[in-house]
């Protein structure tokens, strides 16, 4: 019986560790997608891998806001268009699998524009639902 | 064995539940023994439920700190005694349990100061380690 949940836990393990780095990719993978639709001036592309609920939050400079729809509002307003938009880049400082179905990453965003360059840091919290990984906190600084 | 695996999960989750509970208990009696420190302008009394190790990282306006004694030393620079350390309040927006050893935390933090009072909001990665919930991931804006 002993030896029994042992190959069971380790099946577990084993399965658990080839999942983690096929989901870190595709975190990845939608993190560079976001920087495409976001250098395309496509605010909905980008914010296509945000949780689509009202209870996604986003910490900025202005506090928390609540829900898909608003902070897509929100970032139509602060960037109109794809000037104010200007080019973006990611860099990820960690990317750490928390649980089977969370990720949390660490890093640094620049926006190169020809009026002003702006950057800062943010942390996510990306969760698996419905078979995709999507943002469901931002702290962004 | 079929019926033996389900007992045996039901056990996991039953103890999983009872488990949640106490451990958001432990981070938000954790979260005030940290303002009643910080009140008393004792910022290692602060600082002992940050994980004490160099991978400890603290996102905040100047960038990524690394480490507990830097993090410590940034705080005693920016706060050098109890006037500008003032009356801290915490306000937990969420606390939420990502695994049984992760719970992430999002709150507005306030400073009542003689002089100029300072706030913001934090996003918290806690983990327990070494059967201690400590800070591993402080965001605060």
């Amino acid at each position: 019986m002993k030896s029994l949940f042992l190959t069971f836990f380790s099946l577990i393990t084993l399965a658990g560790i080839g999942q983690s780095k096929t989901d870190i990719s595709e975190v990845k993978e939608a993190m560079q997608k976001q920087e495409i639709a976001w250098n395309k001036a496509d605010v909905e592309g980008f914010m296509a891998y945000y949780w689509k609920s009202d209870s996604l939050k986003f910490i900025g400079s202005k506090g928390i806001t609540y829900g898909w729809q608003k902070t897509l509002d929100n970032y139509k307003k602060n960037y109109p268009n794809a000037d104010a938009m200007g080019v973006l880049t990611f860099e990820n400082n960690t990317i750490e699998q928390l649980s089977p179905n969370k990720i949390f990453v660490i890093g640094k965003w620049s926006l190169k524009r020809k009026e002003r360059d702006v950057g800062g840091h943010y942390t996510l919290l990306w969760k698996k639902l419905n078979g995709k990984w999507v943002i469901v906190v931002d702290h962004t600084s």
